[in-house]
Formats: C-alpha cells, structure tokens, sequence
C-alpha cells in the first residue's frame, strides 16, 4: 500500500490489561495505544514494502504468558485486469436497493440469531428478501438495458431491530448482510460485472452507524461519538457550513447533532474513528475491486477528516471515482463540498464530484413549470450557467430520483411525454447520469408518506405475477419506456459527443431551449432541443451557428428519422435529441 | 493625477485636415489620432507632475496658418477638505430622480433650443421641472430623516424628444442638464451637501448614450458604438458572461445588443470610447468633489475595460467608492461581478460593491412567504449565508426598491406591520441601505405599467395641495412611517454594532430568524428577531449565548421599553430589534 501504517482495533474483555507482542518480517508492532474501554486496543503496525504475504500470530499475554493468540493475515495485492475502474461521464449507473430488487437466494430470506427475522413483503419497512445474487442474476437484464455500473444501497451488516433494510444503519463493517450474501459473494458479483464490461458503486456511510452496531453497545470510549447532554439532531442545514456569518453552536448542531435517533453520531475528529473507517473502505475497494464509492450524507461528516480521507483513499487507488451526497437547494452549496472548487475560501474537499440534487429540480421546474424569466426552461438554463463554481461539473452524478425522493415518473403526473423529455436530458446532459431502479418499467409513488418508492421490482421474487425482467412481462407502454432508455442509452455509448464532448448551452428563446454536447477531435456533435410547451414549433437553426457550421444532416436519435435541420420542427412536450453530421 | 496621460477629442469640421501644436511647460503633445471621420482628432497628451495650473492655446493649422485655436485650462487639483469621503456602512443613501423630487427652480422647467420643451406632471413620461435646487432646498429634510447619503439619477444632459426625464439616455457627457441646473449649481449642492455633513453619489452611464448626443449624429468611427446589421438588442442575460458552457454570439448579444432602440450601445473595447468616458467620470470626481459613484447597467459593459477603469479611478480617488447595478436573481451571479471574488476563474473586476437585488427578493420573501423549507424567513437566511462567494458583502448596496421597480410599501400589500418589517431589516442588516425617496412617506405604487414609482414627492412643487416635507402636511400613518424611519436611522447613526459591526445569523427555528450585529472592542450588540407569522411568540435566548454572554438588558430601539430578555415576546409580523448590553 502507498500508507505503510496500519492501526488494527482488537477487541476482547479486558484485552488493555495484556501485553502484546507479534514477529513477522516487515511488519513492525509501533504503538499499542489503551483507551478509556479496556475491552479495546488500538495496535499501531507499519507494513514494509518488503513484507510478503502470509499469515503471522499476534500474541496477547498477562504476566508474559501467552493467554491469546490472533492469527492475522497479510495478503497480497490484487492486480487482476478490470478492477477499481472509475467511473466518468461516459458511464450510465442504475441504483438499487438489494433487499428490493431481485430474490436470488431465498435459503437467505431470514437469518436466525440476527435482531430481525421477519420477512414481509407487504410492508415497506420490513425486511423483503432480495440479495446480491438476485442482483447477480439480472446483470445480463442491466446490460441490455444499457446500463454501465451498478450502485446498490449498502450492503454491509445493519443487525437492526427494525426497518434498517435501506443499509444506512450500519452494525459491522466489515460483513455483507449475511440476508444479502456473504463478503465472498459480494466479492465475486462485482467480479462478475467486471467480466460482463459493468461497473460497480459501493455505497459508505462515514456519518453514523446503527445502535446496535457491536462498537456502540461497548464504546471504546466516550467521544468515539458525537454525544449530547440530550438527543440533538442535526439541524440538516449545509448552510451553516459555508456561512461566513453562522454561529459556532450552528454549525455544530449540523455536524454533531445525530441524523436520526437509531443511528449515532460518529466523531470524526476522534483519530482512531478516522483510521477505522478509512482502513475499512480502503479494504473494501482493494477486497472487491470497486470502481467507485457514494459517500452518504456527505456534508454531515466533518469536513477535516473527509478531505484527508480522500487524500489517502486517492493515494491507495488513483483511478477510483467519488461523489458525496448533497441534497441541498443551490449551485453554490454543492460546489462547496466538491474538490478544488474556489468559494470554500482555501479549503479544498478533494471530493470529485457530489449527487447534483440542484440540476434536478431544475430539470424538473424545465419539465413541468411555466416559462418565465427564471422560471420553466429558463431555470434549468440558469442553473447550469451556475456551472463556473465547480472546478469539473462533469463528475457530478446526475439524477431524477434516488431511494429518498418521490419517483420521477409520479413527479411529472405519469405524464409519459414529459418522462421521455426527462430521460433525454438525463441521458444527454453533462455529468454521470443515475438511473433509480425500475423507472424503466414507469414504476412510480411517492416518498411520503408510505415509503412505495422502495416497491420490489415486479419479476424479482419467484412467484410474481408479472415478471418485468422480460418484455413479455411489461405492458406495451412499459416496453415502451424500456426501449426509449435503451435506445438513448445505447445511442450515447456510442456517441463520442455524449461520452466525452463538452456541453454548450444558449440562452432560450420562444420557449425553446437548446444545448449540444460536442467533441472536436473526432469530431461528434448532439444537438438537444427542449419544447416544454403545448404548442409544436418551428426552430430556425441559424443562431447556432457555433456549433453547427459545416453540419449537413441531422438525425431524430429515437426515430431514426433525418430531418429538415435549417428549420426544426419540435413536437409539443418534446426534448428532441439529434445527432448533426 | 496619478495617470499623466490625457487624451482631448477634438470636434470640427474637417479639422483631421489641420495640423496641431501646443506649447506650455509641462504639457507634451505626444500623438495626434486621425480616425474615420475627418470631423474629429484625438490628441494624446502628457501632462507632467510639474506642470502649473493656467491656460494654453491650442493651436490647429493648415498649411501653417493658424485656423482654430482652443484655450484649454489645467486646474489645480482641489483639496479642499471633506470631498470624495467614500460610502460605507455606516451610511444611509436616498435614491432620488431630480425631475420628480423638488422644482427648486421655475426659470428652468422648459429650456428653449432643447429637444423636448413640453412640461408635464400630468404624465409620467414628461418633464416635471425638478432639478438640483429643489434638492439642495430639502437637505435638511433629509438629514432630518437621518439621510447621510443622497444618490440622484443621472443628472447630466439628456436633449432627447421624449423620457429621458430619468436621466440614463445622455446625450452630452460633460453638462448637467439645463432643466436641472448648471455644472457650476451641480458643485455647490455637493458643497452644500458635504457642509451638512451629508455625502453624494453619482449614478453614471459606460454602457449607453441617447440617440441625440451629438457624438452619435456625427459617430468619430463606426467601431464607437457595437453596430449590429439590424437592430439587436441585448438578451438582458447576465448568466452568457459566467457560463463556462455559453456560447460566443449568446454572449455578444448581451454585451454589444443594445439596451432599447433610443440607447445606442457603446464599444468599450474601442480604446478612444474607453478614454472618453474613463476621464469623464474623472473630471466629475475631480471637479464636484463626489464620494461615490453608482455605475449603472453594470453587467452589460465589457468585463476587462471595466476592470480598467476601476484601477483608473480608485488610482486617482482612493477613497472613492463604487457599486455597480446588478439585476440578477442568484448571489453567485452578483459576486460574479464583485473585486476580488474567487469564483470569475482568476479575472478581478475590482468593482467594490453591487445593488444587493438577490437580497431584496429575500427580504422580501422573508416578510411575504410562507415559511418552508426554502421559502419564507429560510429564504432571507439562505441567502445571507451565500455571502461566503463575496470577498466582503458590507460594501454592497441594499434596498428594497428603486427606479425601476414597484415600490416596497405596495409590494407589501400596504401593510404597515410588513412595511415596518422591512424597514427594520434595511436598517440593521449588513450592506449600504438605499431608500427609495417617499418611502418615508408611505409613496406606493407598481412599475407596471403605469410608472406612478416615479410620481411626485408632495411638496416638492410651489402650489402642490400636501406638504410631505413637513409633518404637518403629513397623515398622522405617514408621520407614523417618518418616524420610524428616522428612529431607526438616529439609532444606526450612533450603534458601534450597526455603524461596523459583524453580521451572525442563526438557523430559524420555530418560524423566528434571528440575527445579530456586533463589534468587539468598542463592544456593541443589537440582536433582530423576525417572527413574520400571525402569531405572536416567545423566543428563549439560551441558544444565542456566543453572542448573548454577559448581556443583563435588552432595549426595544423603536419603542425604548427595556424587555424581559430571557424570553423575549416576539409580536406577529415584527423585526423587533434589540439593543443589548
């Protein structure tokens, strides 16, 4: 590793009280560090880069005899092809929830001697039974559909009494749910995507854990959480953050306070809560080959410690990609939290890119509002001239919805002109794009009040009566829907405009508002006209010249159809997208 | 002056066709331009730090014969005491129009060989026949007020057909217009003004000139102005400047399309037009003795010439200070044009200051809404906290209405409790406040269509049926509003908190937001609590202790009651600010 230290946790019933002793070469014992829980040592080791792999015991004595002894292992490195890709703009991810998705082990469904045993599939709070082979098998369905990488909710350990199926409620970190598989199934389902050209997003919650979480039922000690003289919860307000006029009490009420009341509060500032948890992503990556990381409730963390985490994580594994959650309500505030933006006066976060909640409700203020100055069309516009705040708006992950937000079908009146509209830009508009799962098939509801949003995937459970993993399964409309992402999904693999082109956007005018996506050399150009109105209209092409000088024929992507490209015409609630040759 | 560089255009038929000389110790005819038009010369002078103030011919021949000789004066500079005092702060500025405030002189309501001779009060789009006396005849009204500062619309010469009343479509860059005084009147009302201990603001023009300014009938070149092949004009897009994605055409038609057809639009990028206008607003400063200028249509101008010219300037006038007009709706938009803001990728602008518009719609919103999420008083809050794009917020200029826009006591449905709201925040928050003249006296009326803004001030004519100058010509609400007014501004006068003082801010809670003003060492707080709810509330203090501490008495600044101020009663729809100590 590019790190040589290594702090291990031990954890036993008055371990402090040992003395500890190990002999390998190349691995040197530096520091043992007692705590205020005797039940816990913090080894400090440092690995050399002659150390071979093999395993070599850890002796824990009283009085100089041997009373434990701890086989640890040091592996090598894994160097296989295909591994820790990254994840860019040429990319199209599909976010799932496993326990919602597909029910390939049902020997899985209830595991006894953990909290929860219940299953029922009626509930949206209880346990459903998918897992990472239902996953695992429906790759093949991913790929056809024209997906690139998968990200699931968490799928590490959440031994909760209730409703922790979501993953966010973390109870070991280091072990797959075993409802969800094991960590060698995990680790050969991101090798299976590998082999089938996807990739695959893991998602980590630096934040908090669950309350029953085995580290919070035995604290190693008093301020490995953020504790409170009483349940203080965050105030979710980014702003204190940035504030130059917040109040000190402000800001940590923001980043102190816990989320929820079943999921404490991690002190980040606490030096052995940092080595754990950037030890425990490092090894995830190097275990199972990941091509990149969510980090949850991003800007919850405290930011010292997420700027560093990100150093080292980057150090150990250059090409993997990172974006941080941040549903926030303005350009400004997403771009704080991103690497090398200007505004965070000096500090810079090293995170590539965050989820770009702010170009969402743009996108769906130029679906569904009304034009006006900065309303309809012209807000979506507006915010993406927002874009000079980042330093790469590009690795922004972008989305119409996600496991928290009502679905976007619902969210445009299951108005099916206005979902192909939102998907066209989705799958044409700089960033990464992010599909939520069965928005293909129209799944649709609301998040609140019933929690629907998190319906299973019909076909994903023996049994089901539809089976909509297949076109014999879904309606006309919903093989519809499916065929119109696959076309667009292809057509943009294949486009070195949409892969690696740049945007260029220019100022609406007549309720139409126009972009491309470009790359001069080899030379690919995507032309993207937005009508959000009832009307169908006529665009006189001149005006973009910039972009279209030379440009003989253009072609409707969905159609297939050439067009009239001196005088476009554009259908009503139309996002019409055209390759120009 | 700092620059020894001048540069004289020389207007006379055919007078490209003579030769020039001068001769005088000191000055030094460096250059001699020919341009298109044979009707003008630029001549390039220096002028050295030894050169004494008198005049010198100016000598123009053709074959040697002296046909033309053109006395020009060099003045000392004028360091008389209490000029170019700069704006701050601690300032409150009066927004006036001079055709609309006070008729201080009939003799020149209609002035012959003008354009437009018609006078009018009947129509908003004529004359009223205000002017500078009628101002210099209420200043002690508007200290009175607890004015400190009076910014007039443009007064210099606008010989247009028709509504150019307001100032912004000049036509003679160097003379006051007739209809509002003399140059010589202009100097002494800023004498008088800076003898009551009062400061002045000039608004100027780079972007624009009417299309009856004798530079326009007889254009030096083509490139003078931005000549389109048919009339453009500008999109009003502020978004093409920052946009990384925009486009070149979307951007030069919002620097170089024209603001309306009577205003043609000048090319700033022509380096005679830069020089022009550049030693203008020198020679204003130099020659009345202004403190600061408001630069209007700011964002419409080229970026680089108008970085130039700040240099220029604030190099001759240190203390000058200088906001410019920004229309926009997003903070980043308005720090885009800020000096020394991080986020207009390495280009300083080096502007001071912007009318804070994104503010007003927040205070606005604050006073309006419906508290939400984003909306109401967390609108005002989230807002604030964008200050952090700034390199510092205190220089801009807030308001909540001007010239152009409905006024504040009809955007609040004139509901004197909002009225009273907004005012109280105008006058505590950070920034330069800027009233809208009448708004002390409760004017109303909106922007569209019929321009009533821009009515009247009651009293300002000989004859007018109310004097609103004078309480007794008042109602006993508008002498209630003047009042409050000037409480609230005699208060600021003499807080340390509000005179320069830091802004804290604390996330709303329970429908109130809450903020502070305070300086440290001499130690002042006032704390402003807004409940724009129809419910009365109690506030409990405990959470405000970072600025609380030690604090024993709390004082109503309105009302002068001391209050309980461990749990302070917050009427419904109230700023209630607090002076602690």
């Amino acid at each position: 590793m590019h790190n040589p230290k290594l702090q291990l946790l031990v954890h036993g019933e008055n371990i402090a009280n040992t003395t500890v002793a190990l002999t390998y070469p190349g691995v040197k014992l530096v520091k043992v560090n007692k705590v205020e829980n005797p039940n816990y040592l913090f080894l400090d080791l440092t690995v050399a880069p002659t150390a071979k792999a093999g395993k070599f015991p850890i002796n824990f004595m009283v009085n100089g005899k041997k009373i434990l002894t701890y086989s640890y292992e040091l592996k090598n490195r894994d160097k296989s092809a295909g591994r820790i890709q990254g994840v860019t703009n040429k990319d199209f991810i599909y976010l799932l929830m496993p326990d919602r998705f597909s029910n390939g082990d049902k020997s899985n469904d209830v595991v006894q001697g953990l909290t929860e045993t219940a299953l029922n599939r009626d509930s949206m709070y209880y346990r459903h039974g998918g897992d990472i082979q239902g996953v695992i098998n429906h790759l093949d369905y991913l790929k056809d559909l024209g997906i690139t990488t998968v990200w699931m909710t968490p799928e590490v350990e959440n031994d909760m009494p209730q409703a922790s199926y979501h993953g966010y409620a973390v109870t070991d970190h280091y072990k797959i749910d075993p409802r969800f598989g094991t960590n060698a199934l995990y680790k050969k389902y991101v090798e299976i995507a590998h082999a089938k050209g996807l990739k695959v997003i893991k998602d980590v919650v630096h934040n908090h854990i669950g309350t029953h979480h085995w580290f919070y039922k035995d604290l190693p000690m008093k301020n490995w959480l953020n504790q409170w003289p009483k349940y203080t919860q965050t105030s979710y307000r980014d702003q204190t953050l940035m504030d130059i006029h917040a109040s000190a009490a402000d800001r940590k009420q923001m980043l102190d306070g816990w989320f929820v009341p079943t999921m404490p509060d991690l002190n980040q500032r606490n030096p052995y809560v940092q080595n754990y948890l950037t030890q425990n992503h490092i090894w995830w990556i190097e275990y199972a080959g990941i091509d990149g990381l969510r980090l949850d409730t991003y800007g919850y963390n405290d930011p010292v410690y997420m700027a560093d985490w990100a150093l080292k994580v980057q150090a150990e594994f250059p090409h993997l990609s990172v974006f941080g959650e941040t549903l926030v309500t303005a350009v400004a505030n997403q771009a704080f939290f991103t690497g090398g933006n200007t505004v965070n006066r000096g500090f810079d976060t090293h995170l590539q890119g965050i989820t770009d909640a702010t170009l969402k409700d743009a996108i769906y203020e130029g679906i569904n509002g009304k034009n006006g100055w900065v309303d309809g069309i012209n807000r979506l516009y507006a915010t993406l001239a927002h874009d000079f705040l980042y330093k790469n708006p590009n690795t922004n992950c972008i989305f119409l919805d996600n496991h928290d937000l009502s679905r976007f079908y619902s969210m445009v009146g299951e108005d099916f002109d206005k979902y192909k509209m939102g998907m066209s830009i989705l799958l044409t508009m700089r960033g990464i794009p992010q599909m939520y799962y069965g928005t293909e098939i129209l799944m649709k509801n609301f998040s609140n009040p019933d929690g629907l949003i998190r319906s299973d995937f019909p076909g994903g459970w023996e049994g089901d009566k539809k089976d909509k993993f297949v076109a014999d399964g879904r309606t006309n409309k919903e093989n519809e829907a499916f065929n119109f992402v696959k076309t667009l999904a292809s057509f943009r693999r294949n486009s070195i405009a949409l892969q690696t082109g740049k945007l260029m956007q220019f100022v609406p005018q007549d309720d139409l508002y126009v972009y491309f996506r470009y790359n001069t050399e080899p030379k690919g150009t995507v032309m993207v006209i937005i009508n959000n109105t009832e009307k169908e209209k006529i665009l006189n092409t001149d005006r973009f010249a910039e972009r279209t000088a030379g440009i003989t024929a253009a072609k409707n992507v969905i159609t297939g159809e050439n067009i009239n490209f001196q005088n476009i015409k554009v259908p009503a609630k139309t996002t019409l997208v055209l390759e120009l040759r």
